[in-house]
């Protein structure tokens, strides 16, 4: 690409450049962006290579950590960075990338980002955001009506009510659990008498006064990982997310949520938060959200719904029934940045009442003052980008049917590729699809037979040896590059919890067409005769043999 | 604009169309594009209504919370933008927006922000990150050396070592305050004998293992609001965020600071942080680092510096003697999108000791697992965009000097403009600038020489005057969209700490001239002759009488 040299002396005229004169029609990185413009999928099939370097070898083009005195010129960094860091990204958007809950853009998302990024707005406050306040309330409205249904009279009266929100907007799902958790926290150790509210006094004070030994949140086994975080942050610690076991189709067992909810209070455990989670992380299942909600409801627990993956289901008149019960939910967390197909850095959590915001609220003298309009009031994050206009945009132009459509594809993708997996004879479906996730693992027609009958401790054995081997099989096949699929580990109630690691797929990318699934599991059987597997696969003989023998 | 019309109907072509096929060169996004592309400032001042229209107006914009069931047109959608919100969006890059900290953008932040979003990365794992997550080490171990400056061999052992790290990325300077803080509290009650450590058991335990009646964190009574949110978030509590007074220069108080620990010792508190902030939010003041440094270690805690905003102050050789002691902070925040000029939304935390981040470290079973190289580990937030890739651009394309001269122009310019308000009949230097911050108000001559010798009676009700009259001037300047200043609340010493609102200007901006400052300082005095004003400065004129016959 062509280079227009720009300045490399740091003088004050050279720095107002920077700030004024635009790129070059012909400079590296206006033509880097007229390629992304004009065709997005062939400048990132042209400049990201297939092939993975291993990372410490990548390492080494970032390995100097001195700041350059003297400024380089733009077209030499943007070389840099085409040759060093796009070459070695991940192809996200690919057709054959179903590895994680990261997928293509729709492409007006690109030069919509790009005039919230020219603005460069901070939601904090309305001194510095204005038209995108109501904006973000609006976006907040819409999700929220969503899921709560209420009429206009309702968000006519609380959408931009100043001294409430809908929810918050956070940088994505981990921020909107912890924030939802912050709230139910808080909203169990309200002022009163003589005690100034968590707030002000703290977790131990607060568990002093109420009488309580300790606070708990009760999650399934399934529960993201972020939630964990969330405990340790808030000060409840990780011990304190009990995790409830799950049934053979990963969902809540609520006998079990029950009885652990019984004993906690038997313990003076104060139980803040039921987590119903609707399209769990690596399963893909929703949990019992209606069931979940009465035992809430007898508890007098926040009941949250962890609806990052899972929300923009509710689009889908065909499948949104499994979803129900999430109108019940305190708080719901959706993630934009994933099946509403916003760029990196969206999500929120909405709150069933608007009044609820009101225990995180806080204000300063200089900006977010009492009754102000300013959102930076209510949530986790001070300054924050404009993304409401990205879900804003989604929302209108995708709409409703839009959404559904996509959300229908997916979920029937991921049911044509649970049926290729059933009828292949060298793999198993492990988690059947609820939603569009699914996980199997390789697994040969004789070894299922085998576990069918055979012990426990055979049971181990066998899964010992088909762990390695998916693991391996997973790991090649990202290195090479064509495809990629992800892995997780699971205990299967079939297997008697033996730990089974599985192929994970997420199915979000409308581009993913059935013969790029049926090369997938064509590539995974081939890296199966690799050389390096062939022991495995012995071992594997040997065992299903003896279980034969001893069964026959 | 064209409008080039995408269709609207939601079958599941168009919706591949949505992810396949460019905005066309002559659609109105693309023309705003290239409008933004060839000429920003000419499409902000085009485009961005200068008058204020009162919120609530706005609001009807955004007053639907449907989202529609059938597909918009994009073009449709991109003109309602231009219309609605662009229009009633800040012009937070015009020279004469000098009262946050929002600026305006280097060029070629633009086009790379559009490889960044094209790329969408998610830097929570590399298997969706890759070169990015080496990348992010390397912006980490840049900043990092800029504030403790080891040498090259420090950098190659920790900085891309996968068991630590030297910081951790964040959306903004409030997470990374509340991960400074969520480390130094879990780093004060660790794993030992019986007691599981505070990740696992909580806050209330530890104090009760570890034999304290609460925590407490303290700064000086201009810390950031965060700071308050943060300790309600970790469960300390407001209550345990001790403010500790300013002198004149509104610096922490040492004597005060170490009374306070030694008050905190006795009742059996623990000190878990001491902050000292470099580059005070409302004006511009940096604590005594090094004094606090001290205090820190003889009472055993954690040192954290709120950089946010100062932090570049370290790339001027003429203003980084400033921030000595910087480099004796266990943790230090800086914020990118303030004076590294990144878009919004990067903030990062960096800390001494590569190991202090293993006290938030976190694993999960399908990502960020023991050893990996995934930053995920160690951030507060889960799925995050590749904001380095700016942060590392502007490193390397504006270099040391480029932001030694950025940093020099702006404390520069502030003491320029401070000597126009200190020989301006009508205006009050409230605190002059140490960085490139100040404050002022609108206090006439004869109000300045009666409040000399006023008591404090008088002088309360003097400020009472003056703040309604310089409140009235910002608001009313603000919303004739000219110029803008923000406004806070401050109680100097020199006026026995009565309340006083004050005019806050920041000057981040390189393109304002000291014409505009004049200008603005012209608009200011037009503005207290305004007809709403009289009755308060006629109020004003007798009170200074009543001073001036009871003191001669």
């Amino acid at each position: 690409m062509a280079s227009r040299k720009k300045t490399a002396n740091a003088n004050l005229e050279s720095m107002y450049r920077v700030f004024t004169a635009p790129e070059a029609p012909q400079s590296t990185l206006s033509q880097i962006e007229d390629y992304i413009s004009k065709n997005l999928a062939g400048f990132l099939q042209e400049h990201i290579v297939a092939v993975e370097r291993d990372l410490s070898e990548v390492e080494k083009d970032f390995a100097d950590s001195g700041i350059p005195d003297k400024p380089m010129f733009v077209s030499e960094q943007a070389q840099f960075l085409l040759d060093k860091l796009v070459s070695n990204s991940v192809h996200t958007a690919a057709p054959s990338f179903i590895g994680h809950m990261t997928s293509a853009l729709p492409y007006f998302m690109l030069p919509l980002s790009k005039i919230m990024i020219a603005l460069n707005q901070n939601l904090v406050k309305t001194e510095t955001s204005k038209a995108f306040t109501p904006l973000e309330r609006q976006v907040l409205g819409m999700l929220h009506r969503l899921i709560y249904q209420h009429d206009d009279a309702y968000y006519a009266q609380w959408m931009h009510d100043p001294l409430h929100a809908l929810g918050s907007m956070c940088s994505g799902g981990t921020v909107a659990n912890l924030t939802a958790l912050w709230v139910a926290r808080n909203l169990a150790f309200p002022e009163e008498g003589g005690f100034k509210g968590i707030r002000r006094e703290g977790l131990t004070r607060a568990l002093l006064y109420y009488g309580y030994t300790g606070a708990a949140v009760l999650v399934s086994e399934r529960g993201h990982y972020s939630l964990k975080k969330a405990a340790d942050i808030l000060g409840i610690g990780h011990d304190y997310i009990i995790p409830i076991p799950t049934n053979d189709q990963n969902k809540m067992d609520i006998d079990a949520l029950r009885n652990e909810c019984i004993r906690l209070k038997k313990d003076s455990i104060r139980i803040l938060s039921i987590i119903g989670i609707a399209g769990t992380t690596e399963t893909g299942n929703v949990d019992p959200l209606e069931d979940i909600a009465d035992v809430a409801k007898e508890f007098n627990a926040h009941f949250h719904v962890d609806a990052a993956w899972g929300g923009p289901t509710l689009f889908s008149r065909k499948f949104s029934h499994l979803l129900k019960g999430i109108e019940k939910a305190d708080s719901v967390t959706i993630d934009a940045h994933k099946q509403l197909y916003v760029p990196m850095g969206s999500g929120l959590v909405l709150y069933k009442n608007p009044t609820s915001v009101n225990a995180i609220e806080h204000h300063a003298q200089y900006i977010i003052r009492k009754g102000s309009r300013d959102l930076g009031s209510t949530t986790l994050e001070g300054s924050r980008p404009g993304m409401a206009l990205l879900i804003h945009s989604g929302l209108k132009v995708i709409g409703k049917d839009g959404y559904e459509l996509l959300i229908n594809q997916g979920i029937e993708k991921a049911n044509l590729f649970a049926n290729l997996i059933e009828q292949h004879p060298d793999f198993e479906l492990v988690t059947p699809p609820e939603l569009n996730i699914l996980t199997y693992r390789y697994c040969p027609a004789e070894a299922q037979a085998a576990l069918k009958v055979a012990s426990q401790e055979q049971t181990n054995k066998i899964n010992q040896i088909l762990s390695r081997v998916t693991k391996s099989i997973q790991k090649t096949q990202r290195e090479r590059g064509k495809a990629f699929v992800s892995r997780t580990r699971l205990n299967p109630a079939v297997y008697g919890r033996s730990p089974c690691v599985v192929f994970r797929v997420v199915l979000a990318n409308p581009l993913t067409t059935p013969d790029i699934l049926t090369s997938i599991l064509e590539e995974q059987r081939e890296l199966s005769a690799e050389p390096g597997i062939a022991t495995e696969l012995q071992h594997l003989q040997t065992l299903v043999s003896e279980v034969r023998q001893a069964t026959t």
